[in-house]
């Protein structure tokens, strides 16, 4: 594929905008096949793609074996409790020992940051990552990209307030990466505790007040607030976060007729975000589940292409 | 289909006796599919079918999964504990998320009666109930009519017995309202705390002494007992219930020659039911899983394609 | 298949010299089929495979899926601690409705010895042992068989030496039966307390002593221990067990420069064996891995085949 040559997705920090167009563009194409009453396209037949999870989530395996298997892939569930984790074999051997059986690609989360970028380097399988601790959650990114572009036409000048746990978040991190590079700019926004202002050195704005960061946004992502960060006493209870941080449509008023509301799910209602807000005309949640099936799919397409040719490659050399 | 419109099938009480028919003629069909050694159809090919279960069940799960694999479709489970749930999402959340992926039909078992008719409104996928609490579960009364109508070449006009814990039973409902549409004629058998004198007004006769029930019946059919009844009170103990409501051969003496015995699976042998009867010549049991396979198909089947002429439908309106 | 007229696969101890010669014929012809992108052969297509696993296991459940997911077959999961085993249905009754649903084969794993001959007497379906309890595993046998000819170019003739855990691995025990039916001979390595000296007359020479049987190996194949049999006083400690058994690179300097180093997995990195033995080039434990597919795709045609010939015999003679 022009534009893409990695055999891996690990994060959206290592990429170029160019390489982010090629997924966006190549996504767009895969757009229409989920419309389609027969989803089905024959590019990965024969191949097998493998959801390697050490840590549940619904609508992240669901979707890349929906994408694989839109893709005419075959898809092995791979869950941690029911496997040899158990039995205290290292990561690495699990890995090399599904590779072993023939695999293109392997998808993975892990909570350890950095366990996909382990896996890559000693695999010749196709590495996606799908969420390593804090640290990224490329697709989740990528997603979120063609959301917005779609519904706003473009992304590079509009503003985007991603308003929360900005520390322990993968989403905001690969959303930081990815918009910046995108010309966007992003404004990170929650309790200072939750905040660190070292992100103000990648191009974010800090702000701790909602209200403020609400008037300036095109783009309102909220993220997912965990109890027990309250337990961790970052900030003293949920209904406090909420009255300082959830959005309301009360809160929404002051935005931008336009402004678009994002959320990675699963969503807390009433908590991070109000019900009616969630499901309101702004609300692009939903959206972004759709178009992260079409996202994956162009995903596991480019990087298996990719290793395909580099193993081509590496032949021809032997030869 | 003639005489199907419906997108979802949700319970029994609901549908007219036309309706049965169709589910049991198009059952009919696909039978054969079953019985060749190349068991697939091509009728559902690249759509979606989500098992969304959130109790643990072998027989119906796996059943469902065999159906819409053997139409071609793209089967994915979703099972509770390993899934967003746990993260507090909502039923309905959950559901949308899925739908949004481009599902066509959603299986869904859940404690909660009403959850599968809370769903079908708000989803545009079809909805099939797999159980919804003590409510209803639809496809087993389905398998268990056209089990009948196989072994006894009709149905209308019999006398069938629903033997057990009628109170706490789906299964014992669903199919009371199947064999009353039928024209079959049903007698409720059990002790006095798990037979609802309710039920009457529904048609049923309500019998507390199973062998005067044996005599008249032309189709057993034995609930499964569970041990938590005898906890809370509502019989004795497990060997007192069998003493009198458990099916022996000796009790089976007294029935008719053709009688039936009928069973939805798992069996406790030696409690409701000896091994002797389950495994006997009168036994339908295996039959009933068999059958359940093309009355599932059956049902997906109609209901995908009624889906589909509605959504074509609300287009050609929309021009 | 000429040579193979078993519906199932339950131990290697029944099978002839000329049975073990034809799966590792038909494995070859398969093994080519994993190299390919397109990694599908149309043999079992509309077939459906059940696995059955009462235990958890990664790999081979695994290498079952991929197998029989390559032979184009349907493939379905069952694992015991969602299922109905746990309302206290029996072994038999389960594996019956499973049947009853039109299952071609069904790869069972248990913990009880025999569990798989129970199966396989009662169901039409093949049977294929996937490990009942320390009693057999013979597909792990046969693809160690598979992955010795290929390095070595043959069996007869060699010495396997067999080091751990006798008494309660059921690897150990097929992989006696295989190898000395082949021809090679086999000396059980480890302490007395897990060596049983009764197997003395199958065959097996006992040693005691890791380094003098290293000395005459052509195949050190290292068995997984258990922290449970330290617990059960059958050694003192892991760390007394290791550095009297396990294998480093130190102990396989007195080996011969061509000597192979075998693993069931998951390998106890550090315990039963170093780091650098496990990926060294003597080791050939990815192989038996990738050639575990082949072997299993093997194992199913061959079955599945017997099966259908079976049954089309006893339908000639209701004629």
């Amino acid at each position: 594929m022009r534009g893409w040559k990695r055999k891996d997705l690990l994060g959206i920090r290592e990429l170029s905008r160019e390489e982010l167009e090629v997924v966006l563009a190549t996504a767009e194409a895969f757009e229409g096949i989920s419309r389609r009453s027969i989803k089905k396209a024959p590019t990965l037949r024969g191949r097998v793609v493998v959801n390697l999870f050490f840590e549940a989530s619904t609508r992240t395996r669901f979707s890349f074996e929906l994408a694989a298997s839109r893709l005419s892939a075959d898809v092995v569930n791979f869950e941690a409790p029911a496997s040899s984790v158990v039995k205290g074999e290292t990561l690495l051997d699990t890995a090399r020992n599904i590779e072993a059986m023939g695999v293109d690609a392997v998808v993975v989360r892990h909570r350890a940051p950095g366990a996909p970028y382990l896996l890559a380097r000693s695999l010749s399988a196709s590495v996606i990552n799908a969420g390593d601790g804090p640290h990224e959650h490329p697709t989740q990114a990528l997603l979120d990209l063609y959301t917005i572009r779609k519904r706003k036409g473009r992304i590079e000048g509009l503003t985007v307030a991603i308003v929360g746990d900005i520390s322990h978040s993968r989403v905001a991190r690969s959303n930081l990466w990815a918009l910046t590079k995108m010309g966007a700019n992003v404004i990170l926004v929650g309790p200072p505790t939750l905040v660190p202002g070292a992100f103000r050195k990648f191009g974010a704005q800090i702000c701790y007040n909602l209200d403020d960061a609400i008037e300036r946004a095109d783009v309102i992502y909220m993220l997912r607030i965990q109890r027990e960060r309250q337990e961790a006493g970052l900030f003293p209870s949920l209904s406090e976060y909420t009255r300082l941080f959830g959005l309301t449509e009360r809160r929404l008023a002051r935005a931008k007729d336009d402004c678009l509301v994002m959320h990675p799910g699963p969503i807390n209602r009433g908590v991070e975000m109000s019900a009616e807000v969630a499901d309101g005309q702004r609300s692009a949640i939903l959206e972004q589940v759709s178009y992260g099936l079409a996202v994956r799919m162009a995903v596991l397409h480019l990087c298996v292409g990719a290793k395909d040719e580099f193993a081509s490659d590496s032949q021809s050399k032997d030869n």
